[in-house]
């Protein structure tokens, strides 16, 4: 047996974690720090780490434990008080990025409009549309405004974005598996859905069921990773839908059992971050192979960057002031929705796997994605104390 | 991009935990029932499992977090107190065992006493020589005798039996590695426990360093996990010893960091009993292919068994008797020994890899680890209750 796995996993888990509390101490995402290190200790770097089956699957997993805890940690009862208005925000953020972000892909890189075409550069759209509310909560929380009704708002609008972003996904692998018949993916995406709901009703009083006398055994924990894994595959293998999809369905089933929510939530995230994400990080990062970066893919990354912060403020705030916020504070939602993360890589990760996104543009997508992630606390912060006191 | 690994680790993890709670429900050790599952969902059952490069490096790290959690959860405080009297029940209870258990071995599967012959036998019998101090700590506990003299000191034996079975291993592996000169293997066996104690005071004090300030943050679980990886990997790659001695010399130093230890164990038996410890114990019931069974073997596991549960009994209670202890006390003391678990199979595991253990004799192997399991809380009840109680 070959033992140097074990390694590379300890270089991965000293790296990420080092480089992210550098990037935390300059007041950066600690996912940057983690994507860095996988740079950095990738073919484009010092080349220590290669890609093998081994770290691959256990990447995958990680992608699937993060997107669980985004389902799990959805906050079903804030959504319904915000309602409407953050629904329509998040509608906006979805759709304005994906056609902006697209025709950016397209105009760089294809020239004929063929179906084919559409899909590849919906695809680069979409990975733009999902929003990481975790660095904006940090912001408004440091200024004290996480309660005000636009923090509220902004934090709805960013989670159901995630579900729309899931749902466009869907239909993105759906179609691009190449199955041809179109019918059959939407029959197939109908599928999953209803799936998702049966299952999703009979798995939740499963679990509320065991809840009652052992929210907090670990039997909770295990059997809900194992619902998580099941979905993941079911969806993958059945439906055509990517595996995140059915971990995020499985989160958002496992948090309207209340008793045991945050029980399964914290041994979800140990699992996570002792091992499985910093592995996602960095294989993200060993992917961005920088060599590759020439004066054309730079000055694309620069209009895309453009394109993913503009589209995120001009549809957010466009929706925020058709429904009745001031102008400043639709603007503040915008900027507040700008942020990009742990999603938008998943996307671009699955467009890769897929064939949809050419592993050339990734430096690119990963370095729009940093510089989102990296922006967004400067201009959320800027835009907060230039203006009146938010509601 | 193959997704039905997911779908094995969910069974594994549905498993093992149902099976778990099934044997727990009827007094069994949970370890039993997810020894169970691995039999059932295995080769010798249903087929559903096969063994694959992933499942293989995944139950090895589940091998790697279960040894160090046995190192940090060490009390060397409670081995310090009992002293020499616990020192040398733990010699007797690792001598006897490997000479009766190697003995029966040679006496079924050998004929002729070459090094490499015996080196065999020892392998067999090293396995029957740790104890598993769960098992006999749960029944103390419920009988309230855990805190009594007889039950402190077994305890403490108990767990210098580790350290010792952990020893005899490492000159295993080094001899059974087949680098022929033994010398060399001395020297690369003496190079190992320097190197473990250099690096442990220096990792001592960098975690005792870090432990000031973040005692409670990801960082040091963080971190104590890729120290016990590299310590699993320098172990087998530079020294030719067992990569488990590695985790457990890596346990053994960070339960000095008194800060931290508490939450690092927390957070590593997290990672553990979530996903990693069970695919552990279900491969090592798939590799228990009861189709072998035929009845030299089936004679074989019942003399072993006896042999196993004797030359504990025989060694530690003779230990007792002389260091001190009352005939009864000695007897508790040499039946709660007999106890045998998770290292046991690890043990038997390495010897596969090694090509040391013949794995047409691991259904034995198993049987009587299984056994033994079983049978102390039963006679370790009935000793304690038949006999005056316990000082």
């Amino acid at each position: 047996m070959d033992y140097t796995y074990l390694l590379l996993l300890a270089i991965i888990l000293l790296f990420t974690k080092l480089f992210g509390l550098v990037t935390e101490k300059i007041h950066m995402p600690q996912v940057v720090g983690a994507l860095l290190a996988g740079i950095i200790l990738g073919p484009s770097g010092f080349g220590v780490l290669e890609s093998s089956d081994f770290l691959v699957k256990t990447a995958e997993i990680g992608v699937i434990l993060i997107m669980f805890l985004a389902g799990i940690d959805t906050d079903l009862e804030e959504m319904k008080h915000t309602g409407l208005q953050a629904f329509i925000i998040a509608v906006m953020g979805v759709v304005v990025p994906m056609v902006l972000c697209g025709a950016v892909y397209f105009f760089f890189f294809e020239d004929q409009f063929t179906v084919y075409n559409l899909l590849k550069a919906s695809f680069v759209g979409s990975v733009f549309s999902a929003t990481s509310v975790g660095i904006t909560v940090e912001t408004l929380n440091e200024m004290g405004k996480l309660k005000s009704k636009t923090g509220t708002t902004l934090l709805s609008a960013a989670l159901i974005d995630d579900i729309l972003g899931i749902v466009v996904l869907s239909f993105l692998t759906g179609f691009s598996s190449g199955e041809g018949n179109p019918v059959l993916v939407l029959v197939k995406i109908g599928g999953f859905f209803l799936f998702t709901i049966v299952v999703g009703v009979v798995m939740m009083h499963f679990f509320r069921y065991v809840a009652q006398e052992h929210w907090h055994s670990r039997r909770v924990a295990v059997w809900a990773l194992a619902f998580c894994l099941i979905m993941s595959y079911c969806a993958e293998e059945f439906f055509g839908v990517a595996d995140i999809t059915g971990a995020f369905f499985a989160g958002l089933i496992m948090c309207n059992v209340a008793k045991s929510r945050k029980f399964v939530a914290k041994k979800m995230a140990v699992v996570s971050y002792m091992l499985f994400s910093p592995v996602f990080f960095a294989s993200v990062g060993m992917k961005t192979d920088l060599r590759v970066i020439n004066g054309e893919i730079l000055i694309f990354a620069v209009v895309l960057l453009l394109a993913a912060i503009l589209s995120k403020i001009i549809g957010c705030s466009a929706a925020g002031r058709l429904t009745g916020m001031t102008t400043h504070e639709s603007l503040v939602t915008g900027i507040g929705m700008v942020a990009r993360g742990e999603v938008a890589l998943m996307v671009a990760q699955k467009g890769i796997n897929a064939g949809m996104i050419n592993p050339a543009i990734l430096p690119a997508v990963v370095l729009s994605v940093i510089c989102c992630a990296l922006l967004t606390p400067v201009l959320l912060e800027l835009s907060i104390s230039k203006g009146p006191d938010l509601a």
